[in-house]
């Protein structure tokens, strides 16, 4: 029976999957600092392994044959899935990987050389080469997807978003944030004059930090039984569905840089614990993609983190804790704080999404032929300077150099980050509604009944459905932007 | 090129057991407690695609047709040891490999269920159908490899051990231990009338106990850059080469077990760690076997942790970390305290091998046959009066339910540890004749001549040899039991 080699094969990528995940998580948290070379070039050797097993050319006959198989309806739908990750890993020829895989490997080498100096120059030539295959995939790609160039990069991240509805909403968002951002600046202005910001003491030992994210981690769902929290140098959340590993890193001079990073991470990790289990060794078990991801870590972070309702419980256990009394007046001025700045990583939820428009629209162009790669200083300048009135123009590590995604020929990533923020805020407006009173259970610490309904509508559906298709099940409409306006005006407006 | 093929085969199961090296170090250090069933089933299908790879039908081709290649010295060595490996993996149908796979896990779970309760009736049956398993592995090896029953599965542990080299040592170590042990208690027995044991205080923090163990570790040449030291239920060296992972488990109330089981990891893990690195993805590369491996580990523990002059040094050292002062007379009455008892792994360096031969004489029998498992209490009681005094007729669980061997199979596994005991005495003997100073170096925290002859003679030598071999080229003369009951008569005799 072909589906059964289909299920065979799927727990041989779960097991290969498992080690890669583990061990990636490994090497950030606990690795020998001299152990990176051999473990560098196992993962390489056991990636390559799981590729050549899913891309094997059999597989296209056992999906075949399994469509005419008598199935049921998870069975079925673990076949589509099955057939959409087939075609999207066996799409590029594997002479064309092999030389993607080369050209942006220089590239991310010399990315990290370059940077800091802020040698463009050093640094074009091998960007050129990356832009260069980047179209190439995106032809090939669309080619076999029926799909135009930029949308078929896309469509490995977030299946089904199309530029042709993004680009519009993305468009209204960007209008509504020239203008809002100096307001947003303007109120915090008269606030801040009113109320100065009262500094943090400066004084917050690691150990009790990482007690007082654990206990958070908890309050909100995270199964400590499946998962834990390390340090590592980048914060991440990795490792597999049950023992997820997320991790954070800790300065002794400020508490909510980590405090909200740990959110942020637990908001990816309840979507990893909390997908169907039967469904693991399936691509169909997986969590539906990068927009969605997001959206759940940003939920986490922006819709329960930084509401004024969460801190009503939050502030006697930061206490607790930290053994410092805030006044959430106080507290709040820090969680909400905007300010313009150059590094879209460092940006707050207002200024962010200018940084990914940016990036939209130039990844497109450059996709299209429209840009060429030397000329992106100027064109990431102009626009900054249009959407925050900052320039790079001298500066280009703080510009088109700042971020690993290009050097990696990750086009058609940036998008998701700023879809996943309004999922969520779309995600906050359906549960308004489902759960009136659900600012008064997070003041009382509680959790369940905003997780039961996104594991009812989010987390349970794993890849059952498109990206746009899933947004639409869950919040009952389309992609809407107002619902992310909407928040920024009440958190942020006069 | 058939070695290439070899070659490259090897980089494949270096990867995988790689992978199952750190998700196995990782599972009993880090993993989330739900994290099990899924590490379990993601290790046993690495571990038998591992398998499928490493016993491929064609590579006995490639053995044999490598033999006839231009091959340097290297190469034809490493040759070899693929063709042993290949032997031993294969010599065993497949369908015997899983029926007893299936009848020792089950054996085990039993093990882990009845042995708390002493319940021998309710775990006999198992065991019983383990060893009949076990003979018939035996006669299968010994047809394909040419030796007699119990030395083809000693074989696998150690290459070259033979029954009628090692059951005369055993038989004069033991007649000699029967007298020494009552000799040595006596002798304790005077001292302590004179001056009583000084009790450890009992207040020995974990993380000041932590920086002893890795002052210890660095100092006898661990290399903190390649490895690292973790907490876990049962202490072990685990990892790779490159990342060793050893563990210990602290007490508050005395310090000494954790830091000799510290030393007797990191015994293990220098061999690991300097094993040549350019074999590293070649049998060949690997540790020589259970008895080198054990011997190397004891080497640190004993013939450096718990000589005299070693003590010289780390007294001051002991202080700074722990804040207590302590004579070498006091602190050597707890290194070399000497107890009868009813457990192997709680034996010190006096007893222990009376508990090793027992099992060795008892292995024997059962798989030659003249033993039934039904009959193993008896015999184990009746031994065990006769070399310790001491009867566990009414406690199997610290008689044969005492250990997980049996119920794994592992038959042929025991002697191992005696062995490691008497080449580490062998190898200090060779020791003191090379370096004379070897003691006053100790004494002043210096072991780099001792690791540089270790390194040379042992370390870098891998698998290149048969243990017999490696023991003789190593330090002159074939395995001579004489240095290691002179080692117990300097220590623990008048």
């Amino acid at each position: 029976m072909s589906f059964q080699k289909l299920d065979d094969l799927g727990h041989r990528l779960e097991a290969l999957g498992h080690a890669l995940a583990i061990l990636g998580a490994d090497e950030a948290t606990h690795m020998a600092p001299g152990g990176g070379e051999a473990r560098a070039e196992a993962m390489s050797t056991l990636a390559g392994m799981a590729h050549r097993q899913a891309t094997a050319p059999e597989i296209a006959d056992w999906i075949e044959a399994a469509g005419q198989e008598d199935l049921n309806a998870d069975q079925k739908t673990a076949v589509a899935e099955f057939r959409r990750h087939y075609i999207n890993l066996t799409c590029l020829p594997s002479d064309f990987v092999e030389r993607q895989t080369r050209t942006r490997m220089r590239c991310e080498q010399l990315w990290r050389e370059t940077r800091p100096k802020g040698d463009w120059a050093g640094f074009l030539p091998a960007l050129e080469g990356v832009v260069e295959l980047a179209r190439e995939e995106a032809a090939r790609r669309s080619d076999v997807l029926g799909l135009g160039p930029y949308d078929a990069l896309m469509e490995q991240f977030d299946p089904g978003n199309r530029t042709a509805e993004i680009a519009p909403v993305f468009e209204n968002l960007k209008a509504f944030l020239v203008d809002f951002v100096p307001n947003a600046l303007e109120i915090q202005k008269k606030k801040r004059a009113k109320n100065p910001l009262r500094p943090l003491s400066g004084n917050y030992p690691v150990e009790r930090q990482r007690e007082l994210g654990l206990t958070m981690m908890a309050a909100v769902g995270f199964d400590l039984t499946r998962g834990s929290l390390s340090v590592s140098h980048h914060p991440f959340c990795g490792g597999v569905p049950t023992d997820v590993r997320i991790t954070t890193r800790y300065r002794t001079d400020e508490f909510l840089s980590s405090l909200m990073g740990i959110l942020h991470e637990t908001g990816h990790a309840l979507y990893e614990q909390n997908l169907p289990h039967e469904w693991a060794h399936w691509p169909l078990g997986r969590a539906r993609g990068m927009a969605m991801h997001e959206s759940q870590s940003l939920f986490v972070e922006k819709q329960i983190g930084r509401n004024p309702a969460f801190w009503e419980w939050a502030l006697p256990v930061v206490e607790q804790h930290l053994g410092e009394k805030w006044s959430k007046d106080e507290i709040l001025a820090h969680v909400h704080h905007v300010e313009r700045g150059l590094i879209r990583v460092d940006a707050d939820e207002v200024t962010y999404p200018l940084h990914v428009i940016l990036r939209f629209e130039l990844e497109q162009d450059l996709i299209a032929g429209r840009l060429e790669a030397r000329d992106l200083p100027e064109a990431w300048d102009e626009k900054m300077k249009a959407y925050l009135g900052l320039s790079t123009i001298d500066t280009p590590q703080d510009g088109p150099m700042q971020d690993v995604h290009w050097p990696s020929a990750a086009f058609g990533y940036f998008p998701s980050y700023t879809l996943g923020a309004m999922i969520a805020a779309q995600q906050w407006s359906a549960i308004e509604k489902d759960i009136p009173d659900v600012n008064e259970q997070f003041a009382r610490g509680q959790f369940e009944a905003v997780n039961a309904w996104r594991h009812e509508k989010i987390w349970s559906q794993a890849s059952r459905l498109s990206t746009p298709d899933l947004i639409e099940q869950a919040t009952g409409e389309p992609l809407n932007a107002a619902h992310f306006t909407r928040h920024l005006e009440q958190r942020y407006g006069a």
